[in-house]
């Protein structure tokens, strides 16, 4: 049975850290609970309640405010989704509000449970680092298949143009816009925490909020990267397309600049006059197989100037 | 009928709040004797009369003046269409003037009868608040409907690239535009009604401020997005029409290639030449078959090789 | 007769406000009269006889210059022109100076004639501000003709794309490049203008100013989102040149596709074989167009299938 | 025989203003005795000696380095090139290295012989003025031809858009995207020099300076007009190919609609089967006219419906 | 052997400058030994150890923290590589880690081993300088290497615009997207260090850092305007590929409109009527060769006056 607010009141008195995680941000009436228990503001509680914020960062002097995306891969068509995390810091707590169960917290879970390093003998403000880091970790792992999925198709791009390809490319558009969608704001945000003046965020964590601020930007930059990437690509296969609509447009050419003229020739000895000398001639069809020949190698020399062939 | 402006007079010497509001804003006899009565400055009255203005903020030190645009979804073709809204907050007033009649404010004003909610207890820059924010509520129902018609495009580009799917792009396309011109001044309005000094905005309207602030952020975030996207599906549907074009030359690339030298081949032998010895052959007929089937071959294992077919 | 620089110069120390209009910025004798008058900088004489300066505005303590744009509408072929307008503010006096005759600043001298409004009760200010308004407002039907000419074009996108078409978008594009250069600078000048500390700008003078600089913001709002508008139509011209393509090609390929195949197969019966069973059947020549007819089915089939008819 | 440093080591000791203009800036040990005479510090004088160098300004106190670019027009392709001139500026003397001979800077060198206007009068600050001037007014030379080169390419599009005319757009885009690269710090280098706190600079100048500010912001404003009417024409010339090729493509289709169907008909009569009414029928020939007479109207009716004729 | 950390201890209390290269960075217990014996930051540590770091300077107090990138050109297919070079800058020590042995320092390890210049006489922030103007000189051996090959594909453009060409083009966007990435944060960490106001950077290094400063705007300016000629010169690849399918199409249609209309009239005189006057004329062989020049004639006349002959 899942602990109710009633049993958590007592902790959130105590001087120790208290880290509440809630899965499932639909869930109004233990939200209500834990915004009178801790005097949250209302706006705090809706925006936590309604998906589709921003990431941001607000200062109601008690607690701190923060709205992060946690970024999910699809498993079937591997499609980039963002879940949004809100989370509180206060004196002595964390609360984390997740829309599902994740896994992305879970090595902070093992390590408290351990009880080794930094975090178990650190303040809340440290917690609140882990928690972020472990945010930012995670954004890695979905540029990195990002990243092969951009192999994939630069290697299909090159050994065969389908049409498939360009929904792929799409897709992949359509991801870049909504990470960017997603990482970009938190740039701000965690540049804004590193800066601030609260009692609540001690001055030696300002390094390690750096260190997060400085892998934000480097999913910011690979974001960016992708995205130039991407278009380069779209480029390629549009001239791939383009060349090889010209090659067909080529053998069309060369097949028909040969034949037409010669059907032409056969034609013209299938006429039924009654005076054609040539029909009579016993060289006569031989000779129309040797003038088919020059036709056709005139043609083809002429093909071989114009770089045809 | 309609109240005039002397039933109006001693409301504002009140120390309620009043909310006044005028549907149609070229009525300007009422307007000026509003204007008289509140004092308000002669180019303020002619920005209300004279519609196409940008979201703006001017403070008149008795008094604050506000554009903001609302948006409208025409129903039969969907397109999206801005109203003017001029808003004029006094110390115990609100004013606001429309084009047409509106129910963007419909909650608002039952909240106000049922005399229930924070609105009845606070002050008039709570009210103008509300109103701004329904204002800004408003703006995600026409952004749904547009999602929705970028998912229905999405689609179309897909199954059948049609022209006419051009044109929804297109007209799309000049929504955005037209969002975009009139949301994106509104977040300098509200940014900068937030961090006003002004008697008139009380301290607490801050965080309530900040909220709508964030509200057009996600807003202009969503539009941008859609542009992206926009841009996006029309490359998606140039290349889909690239590889259409592309399979319809193949089609006849393959026709013709295959069926021109077998043309020649039957006309050959309907020349009438008087000495051509496979005419008179007993296999001269099948043994034409054969060719023309070998010629045929010949060119689908070509056509295969170029991954043509 | 035109009045000579020595008639107006008891006028310049009056204390009444004196505005002197010159009508061509070439006569250099009568410029250099009116600049040892009023001891104005050499640099300020050498911008107003030079055109294509850029709108600015620079401060010489005892007046002020102004460089603004005027828009006109070349009549034949609607080409966007730009003049160039010199002003010159001074503690009683407002020079202007301008290519040629113009009838933009028409309104002004008819409300001074008639002696009314608060022009005439004002200082010299308030007429430079009445000049600026003015060059403003004669933007707008500038502006009116040019969203005229893109419903044209439009309109004409949808029904029949042309290639006078392109040529119209063309020249629609320059225009906008032209405006942007000639307006976009002059938002910077009446911002600062507006903002000046300066003892020949009244304070009183602000909301007016900041008037005309919502205007100049509409205008600039107006042409970028006619360059939007304009590399839109851009887009939708070449795809409706390129679905048309496809449409021509498709017809070319069923036609060919449909009647190469019956080619051969007429041709196969025009061969002079000795031995062709067929040609001596009774039958044969009905069955001929009964296969003609199947092979021609087929094939319709097959572009149904492909969704080309 | 020139002057070695030796002659010219009085001047500089000198309350009047002197004027070095060395030709050739890899002449390293003049430019190495220069540095020890006027104490030049390395760094500097390896500037001078390397081109490549951006437009930029530093001071050293006792003396102001600037580097700027002359631009050439070269003569047989008409291809811009960027010179560099390093400019000194101490207290009584201005040094400037350019690469190769240059004209650029004779009007001033006879304004100085002639002994008249201000600049004989003046400060070593002035001379400076008046160099950067000649430099910058030297742009719209260039500026000048290039837009005659953009009007030429522009009526060629309308007229014949020949693959010529691709190569010299091109052309274009790059002299654009190099005069761009040249003039674009100029911009910054001459807006710091005009807010210089320097004793080497006199507040007189100021005034100068700004004119000097406001040319290089009107080169600026041409060179991204230029980039703007570029990129439009290219579209331009893009659809006018486009629009070719559509035009080539009716043609075809056209001619091989009409003629394919004929060509069947008369295939048809070409059979040799022994049963076939029609052709012992005495008014077969001339059927035969009328059928394909009448196959070729409706044809060309169906191309009119289409509006491809 | 290599000198173990244990050797090194001496040297870093020592007054002289020391300076240590550490090859392979993945070498964590040299790594840890040394951050305890100059009491480095966990962070830092990580950092170094970690590939994949933007540009950035970091400020311990008691030690500066620099990550720089070093470009290496990979030789056999020129591909552009970055390699992480990590900077510690105490009071009397630099540390550098780099990923694999490199070459790019040699020339300042002869100058000090030679004992010469001012590099043995100045403190450790020279001496770092010394290796930030190394690194930053490499660039540009990359740059021309670049250069060189956008030159070779600009004359393959011109004369033979194969699709290998696309590749290569699409190769080089790349390694300008990379580059880009790599150097431009180093305009920031460049620019930091100059006005950074730290007891470990005398105020004499300034003058030498700006002149590091100035040579990253130069390599930037360069990869920007490479990235604008490569763009340029896809569109120019576009356009020929469309201008060559262009005169393919134009081929092929004059020899369709020549020879189906010959065609045509060749098969109408092979018709089997009974009755075809024609057929017994003797003059009627001749006349049909009359009538075809006719016709040849009469289209290509047609040909030239669209030009297309």
């Amino acid at each position: 049975m899942l602990p109710s607010i009633a049993d958590v009141q007592p902790l959130l008195q105590d001087s120790m850290v208290t880290w509440i995680n809630i899965n499932g941000n639909r869930h109004v009436p233990t939200l209500e609970q834990l915004g009178t228990l801790l005097n949250v503001h209302p706006l705090v509680l809706e925006d936590i309640a309604h998906l589709g914020q921003r990431p941001k960062i607000e200062d109601y002097s008690t607690y701190l405010f923060l709205v992060v995306k946690l970024l999910r891969l699809h498993d079937p068509d591997q499609q980039v989704d963002a879940e949004q995390v809100s989370l509180l810091l206060g004196p002595h707590y964390v609360i984390t509000v997740q829309e599902h169960d994740g896994d992305v917290f879970t090595p902070i879970r093992e390590r408290l449970r351990a009880g080794r390093g930094r975090i178990r003998s650190m303040n809340a403000d440290y917690l609140l680092y882990a928690l972020l880091d472990a945010i930012v970790d995670d954004y890695f792992l979905v540029l990195e298949d990002v990243g092969e999925r951009i192999e994939t198709i630069e290697d299909a791009l090159v050994t065969d143009p389908a049409p498939t390809v360009l929904t792929l490319l799409h897709a992949l558009k359509r991801d870049m816009i909504f990470l960017r969608k997603s990482v970009w704001p938190l740039r701000e945000v965690i540049s804004r925490l590193e800066r601030w003046d609260s009692p609540l965020i001690q001055s030696t964590l300002h390094l390690y909020l750096r260190d997060v601020y400085d892998h934000t930007i480097q999913v910011i930059d690979a974001i960016e990267t992708n995205r130039d990437l991407l278009s380069g690509m779209l480029d390629i296969y549009l001239s791939s397309v383009s060349n090889r609509m010209n090659e067909v447009m080529k053998v069309l050419t060369i097949i028909a600049t040969i034949f037409i003229p010669l059907t032409l020739i056969v034609g013209i000895y299938g006429m039924n006059f009654a005076y054609m000398p040539e029909l009579q001639h016993p060289w006569g069809y031989p000779m129309v197989y040797l003038i088919m020949a020059a036709v056709a190698g005139i043609m083809l020399v002429f093909f071989r100037r114009k770089h045809w062939l």
